[in-house]
Order: C-alpha cells, then structure tokens, then sequence
C-alpha cells in the first residue's frame, strides 16, 4: 500500500477529491511531487494556505508541465474546456484520468483533445461527503471505497495498472467497467436518489402550511437523511444530470411507474401490496450490510453520527 | 431527570419502542413496576429471556391491571382493537397513552373505547432505527429526540403534565400539537420520505440490466441511504400510509409536481433552474445543523457510522 507510482501528479480543480487523493497520497507516499491548480484564486490560496499540494500553480499549463498523471477534479461540464487548454503541454508519455461521476459524457468532451502519446483513463471514485471545498478533504476518504476505471478503446493497458496501482495505495478498491454500464450504475445508486433527495427537501421548504421551523426542529428519520444528500454540490450535481441525463431519465421513468403504484395502493387501502414491497426492501438493506458496504449500527434517526 | 412519575406503567407491544422506553425508565427510575404484553409467545419469551420488563404477562388484560399508566405500542392499525380488548379492566384515574406515528386514526379508534374515569394522551417520540423488536432498544434512545404530545379536547392538563414528566425524564424534549398538523407535519419530514426510499429501493431491485450484485457493491453515496430507511419495519409502516392516507397523498401530489419541474430541466438541459434549486435545499441542510437536529460530520457515504 505504498511506494512511489508517479513522480509528479497534477491535481486539476482542487475539492473534496483532489484534496482527499492529495492527503492520501501524502499518506501513502505515492506520488514526488504533487502541483495543483484551481480556478478561483481563493480557493489557491486556501490550499498554499493548508498546505495542500506541494506547489499550487496559477494556471493549468503550469500545473500540468512535465507532470506524469493529470487528474481532472473539476465539474464534468468543465472538463473538455480544461482538457483543451492544457493539451499542448502535456508530456508524452503521461496519463490524464478525471474523478467524474459521469463517464460517457467526459470522454467524448475530453479525447478529442487528446495528443498524440498520452493516455487516457477515465475513473470515478465512488466516495464522497456533502462538504465540498479545498479544507473538506482527508485521507481515509477512499479507505475501503471502490475506484471504478473506464479504460477507452485503445488505452495502454500499462497506463491502466499504473493509475489502479495508485488508487490501491489511497486505500480504494478498484474494478473496471464499460461507460455506458457505469452511467447506468450510478443512474440507479446514486444520481435519481439524489435528484428525489433534493425535490423531497424543496417540497418541504415550499409548504406555506409547514412552518420551516417545524420541519427543520421535527426533521427526524427520514427527512434529516434526505437533507444531507442535498446538502451536495450543485454545480457538481447540476453537471451530472445534464451529462447524464438519458439513464437518469429511464431510471426516473420506473421510479414515478412504481411510485404511482404505491399511491394506488395507498389510496385504494391495499395494505397487503404495501406490506409486501416494504418487506422486499428490507431484505435488500440486509445485502447491503453483508456486502460491507454499511454497517448494521442503528443509527438511523440518532445524533450518533460521530 | 429522575425520580418516580407513575408506580405501575404497562407496555403493550414489545417492539423497539416499547424496549426502550423500559430501559429509559429504568435508567431513570421513573416507573416502579413496568410490566409488558407481547401478541407473539416467541416475543414474550425473548422479553423474559432478556429482562426486558419486571414482568410479562400473557395476557393485555393481564398487564394493565392496576397500571398508572399504560402505552400502547404496537402498529397504528392495531390500536383499536388493543383498546377494546383492555378498557374494561383499566383502573380509574389511569392515563392511556401511545407512541403511535399518525395521531388522528389514533385518537378516532381508541377514544370511543375510553372508560370513564381514564385519561387519554396521544404521544409520538420522533425517534427509532430501522431495527425491530424487543432485543432493538436500548436506554438512550430518547435522548435529546423531540416527544409530541397530542392532548385531545377535554384531557386533564395533570394527565399530560405528568407524561411530560416521563417522557423528559426518558430524556426527550416535549412539545404539544394538534392531531392534523402533527400527521401533516410527519408526512413531510418522515412518512413522504419513506415511502420514496421504499420506492427507488424497489425500483434498484427491479432493474434486470443493473444486476442485484452491482447495485449493491457499488451502492456508495444516496442509494445505500435510501436502503437504511428503507429498511425499517414493514408492518408499522404500511399501517402509517394507510391511516395518514389524505396527508401523504397531498405531499406526494407536491413531491411529483416538483419532481416532474426538475425532469424537466434535465430533458431541456436547463442547469440554472436546477443549480437554483440545489442551492436553495442545500441551505435547508444548514438550517438542521444549526438545529442541532444532526451533526455536521462528513460521513455521507462513508463507513464511519459506528
């Protein structure tokens, strides 16, 4: 879990991930030098601030010279302008990967701009918190998460072992995956149940007869979750509904068919198709458990998050 | 936080609640005998085996005998039933309360079985897990949760004063509300919420193309939330949307409307209307943190949930 991989690492837009993959590429000794680049000069000078990257660079092209892996960190609607400013100056032989939740949509925008001897491997860590910014990043972030790759046709199966090398030693683990499987994936796991998360919470802000005190002093099971996964980016979110937006699309389609037929039952008094949906549910959440990926704590509805 | 408030209470229903409140009373000593009802032999034995309880009786009629106070604890569409069964042995002066999530198909199946002589104080604690039955409580269950009172006219103010008493001395906050806000306000912050974390769950398990294994190894950020809500007794909670039908069915009416508005943005690819709406329900977040409602540690998405 540790030993150099890169000699120099470009972290292009500095977030929750960048700074996340910086610490934990700190952590692990993974990387010479790391640079960084972020558009906003605050946000620059809160990392030379904190120490995040060993040199914060004031453009991309400059963060980017002689680097061996460039990561792009920055909004999947962000990335093709990114990837055309910067490909002049990337070294030959070097490895551009993005951390998007979007995959399809980033590697069309991004290699057409691809230069002739550079590799391209898409990824998309599946880790994350609803802080965003340059001081919400940790190491431990992509402990025991999975780091999805998405090789493109042609991709240097050697780049691709490099980078799964480098995602190993930040703590993830990682698989591979076809583009279009993967924007199906997170269509289902996490892009619809966010776009739910964030109406559900305007639904409650937008009652007049529910004062918002009301909903906020009262927001117990259920509600309180909801409020957290809204609390996400929305420039990160926006970008990915429109980047993402056909299997999004499909999958809202069979959440309001199964949704409405929830409210039929609802209406109608049907109580054994409730009954029976719900137990279903609940032995799903039992998989989930047993695949490690949560634990069985009863937290739910507690003041036990630590 | 202590001291004695009722000499004999009696639970009936030994579910997660129920267990809990006995280890709070415990915990505080509020209650000098607390006996327990079980429909379930096989929950009854668990009860004895577990000391849940100072003593389990085989019978309702049995546990109510003598008792201060009793709480009913079992699903809302069970309360009836439970209230005709023991009203006619219930002692003069006693108060008959319940720990129900809808308030009016409470009041309107239990009152008319009231015996003269008895008080009445509807109750819900806004707190639990998505575990189940008796070995689920735990003592601190209660701790800085909200409790509702819902007195119905003509209650005696010294009926409810007292059960304020146990509740705060279990370690809840207390507030009092009518029945028809109280269910419109928990259809917004709980049920509404619920039901479409049942619903996307559902739907993740549908999906033939995304197969069971995938939806669960790579359920990272939103969906694996979904699934813990999800995850939560089916019996208590077809029983909420078939007794809270009318207020559910209105804010899901809100929820469908607003979530077509949001499809919409995405199929015309208009990201300032949804970059507007995430900012706005991100702020709500902020709003329940300084409610001190839930903590603002990053661990969405994490496995830090101890």
């Amino acid at each position: 879990m540790s030993g150099q991989v890169y000699g120099r690492v470009a972290l292009i837009g500095l977030g929750l991930i960048a700074s996340s993959m910086f610490w934990a590429m700190k952590r692990a000794g993974l990387a010479g030098e790391v640079t960084g680049y972020a558009r906003s000069a605050e946000t620059r000078a809160t990392a030379r601030r904190i120490g995040l990257c060993d040199r914060v660079c004031d453009s991309a092209r400059e963060a980017v010279q002689d680097a061996d892996l460039v990561v792009l960190c920055v909004p999947v609607g962000a990335m093709g302008p990114v990837m055309e400013d910067i490909a002049p100056v990337l070294k030959t032989g070097a490895t551009v990967s993005d951390v998007g939740s979007v995959k399809r949509h980033v590697i069309e925008a991004v290699q057409p701009h691809l230069p002739e001897g550079v590799h391209f491997v898409p990824a998309h860590p599946l880790a994350g918190t609803e802080h965003s910014g340059p001081e919400s990043g940790f190491a431990e972030l992509f402990d025991n998460r999975w780091s999805l790759l998405v090789p493109v046709e042609g991709t240097d199966p050697e780049a691709t072992a490099r980078l799964r090398a480098l995602w190993e030693g930040m703590g993830a683990n990682v698989d591979e995956m076809d583009a279009d499987h993967h924007d199906l994936v997170l269509a289902v796991t996490s892009h619809t149940p966010h776009l739910i998360a964030y109406t559900m919470v305007g639904v409650a802000d937008d009652l007049r007869r529910v004062t918002d005190s009301e909903v906020i002093k009262y927001s117990a099971a259920g509600f309180r979750d909801f409020t957290r996964i809204a609390a996400s980016d929305p420039t990160m979110w926006r970008d990915v509904f429109l980047t993402n937006k056909d299997a999004t699309l499909e999958i809202l389609g069979r959440f309001t068919e199964e949704l409405f037929a929830l409210q039929r039952a609802i209406r109608t008094g049907d109580g054994a198709h409730l009954h029976d949906y719900f137990t279903r549910t609940r032995a799903i959440r039992r998989s989930i458990i047993e695949a490690g990926q949560d634990t069985d704590a009863p937290d739910f509805g507690r003041g036990q998050k630590k």
